[in-house]
């Protein structure tokens, strides 16, 4: 099968899994349940939970214990999402071709749809302790959820980010928000396939060092293809980082030198995980894509 | 000892239990972490964390693994307090004599503080499966936190009390608010301090009826002090609930029969506890003195 199929297959069965695990729209809370449902089924690539499960898949985990974590991670990012478009943030009225959930349900009931979204995240999340054997891992699992997704990761980020709007940031600041406002999330999603499928603390982190170098990949990636990118192609008007005085690594380290770091993060992320015995050709296939993206 | 400098004592244990547990103000995202601490700190009973401790202590709880969860709740319930104050929301600009969190920090870092607390309530949580040797207990209370503060808990009523703001509700809505809304963390608080200790099923049942049952006689006695309530000891204007059209308890029963209700939850929730084998005299006592409180 080639890759593109195999792809759009495993989508396939993320957004089942994702789909899964919403609540259904009943109830006397009825709206809330349409609101998180319209935020997550608004689409996205369901990266986060896909790469959760391919790493499950190299470290030879075959459980369901994965899949309610696949469904948390992607309401977790949503639920930022979510707030991040609100008036009082980023005031977006359309993510991906779609209204933001402000727009469709009103600012009061986005706001509550982004809550209950990180809280049910927590609530699904903790349904794995009746589908494994293994409580103490699902625990593990529970604090990384968290603790990656929080104030010491993707909120941490977030929080930094909002603070230095509109002001240029220092290198060591913009390091701080990329690697926790996105690398925090990836490292979340491939640290709990590892602990979920058994691995031991060695492992463990060489997953987090593999996470986080595809994180700043992909992160770079977006500051080059905003100098560099097709609008048609990545759906956003090209130059709008120095338009918008924002700090990227292309204002640190230029065009250039910002391709050579993509090139070395992207070799440090395929060399750890080719050290590890296992094999998920899929996975290399899907960091490679993520890295040498054009959208 | 009397039962006021007793109250004081476990008001201080506890205070410093939540204390403990807040994340300390260093570092890049520094200004989360003082908007955070500023609203957990700005006061409040401790009722919940107090009567998980004294569940946990009437069925022999002894361990430490209930501190993190005493904090959580604390955490939850405020970041419910930040995001109902906002501007989209009710606008409160003071609580408890204070600025609200949103007038002091800004909206965006106001809906970002509330999302910390959410998110950090379970990081926190989650450390207790380092301090048991129980995981499967810890699972089953994480599992009850974020099931009695989501969509069919908490978020469920704030949900249906914000769609239905200034429209009559039905009686068979306002006891879903009720029961929801504030009844819900009444139920978590107990639960969790019943799970930790080690109780079977059936007393779990009993606990969350009890909680239940303190959770509706503290809201009507609400809708009672609304009408006959000292505004010097309340700090309510008297009488605010008729002005809001706001449905209550004293809407469908009149003020007569809202207090036989009181009456008759207090009396349901008091036998539930003697049932039990184990005695909390101070737990006994603080049940009653939530009932029948003047504020």
């Amino acid at each position: 099968m080639d890759w593109q199929r195999r792809l759009q297959e495993r989508l396939g069965e993320t957004e089942d899994v994702v789909t899964r695990w919403l609540p259904e729209e009943t109830g006397h809370q009825k709206l809330i349940f349409q609101a998180m449902n319209y935020s997550v089924l608004a689409g996205g690539k369901r990266l986060r939970p896909m790469l959760m499960k391919e790493v499950y898949r190299l470290f030879g985990g075959q459980g369901r214990e994965i899949e309610p974590f696949m469904a948390a991670i992607e309401m977790i990012h949503t639920s930022s999402l979510v707030h991040d478009d609100l008036p009082a943030m980023d005031a977006d009225e359309y993510r991906r071709g779609k209204k933001t959930t402000w727009v469709v349900y009103g600012e009061d009931m986005a706001i509550l749809a982004g809550d209950a979204l990180m809280i049910y995240a927590f609530e699904v999340a903790a349904k794995a302790f009746g589908l494994t054997e293994h409580p103490m891992r699902v625990g593990k699992a529970v604090g990384l959820l968290a603790e990656k997704t929080g104030i010491y990761g993707m909120i941490g980020g977030q929080t930094v980010d909002v603070e230095l709007t509109g002001r240029p940031m220092t290198k060591e600041q913009l390091d701080f928000v990329y690697e926790l406002k996105t690398g925090a999330l990836l490292e979340a999603s491939m640290l709990i396939g590892a602990v979920l499928a058994g691995t031991g603390e060695e492992e463990q982190r060489k997953v987090e060092q593999m996470a986080r170098a595809v994180g700043m990949a992909f992160q770079i990636q977006d500051d080059i293809l905003d100098v560099t990118g097709d609008e048609q192609v990545t759906g956003k008007p090209v130059g709008s980082d120095e338009k918008n005085s924002k700090t990227t690594y292309v204002t640190f380290q230029g065009l250039e030198g910002a391709k050579a770091l993509v090139e070395a993060y992207s070799r440090q992320a395929i060399e750890i995980l080719d050290g590890f015995p296992a094999e998920n050709p899929f996975l290399r296939q899907l960091i490679l894509s993520l890295i040498n993206r054009k959208n």
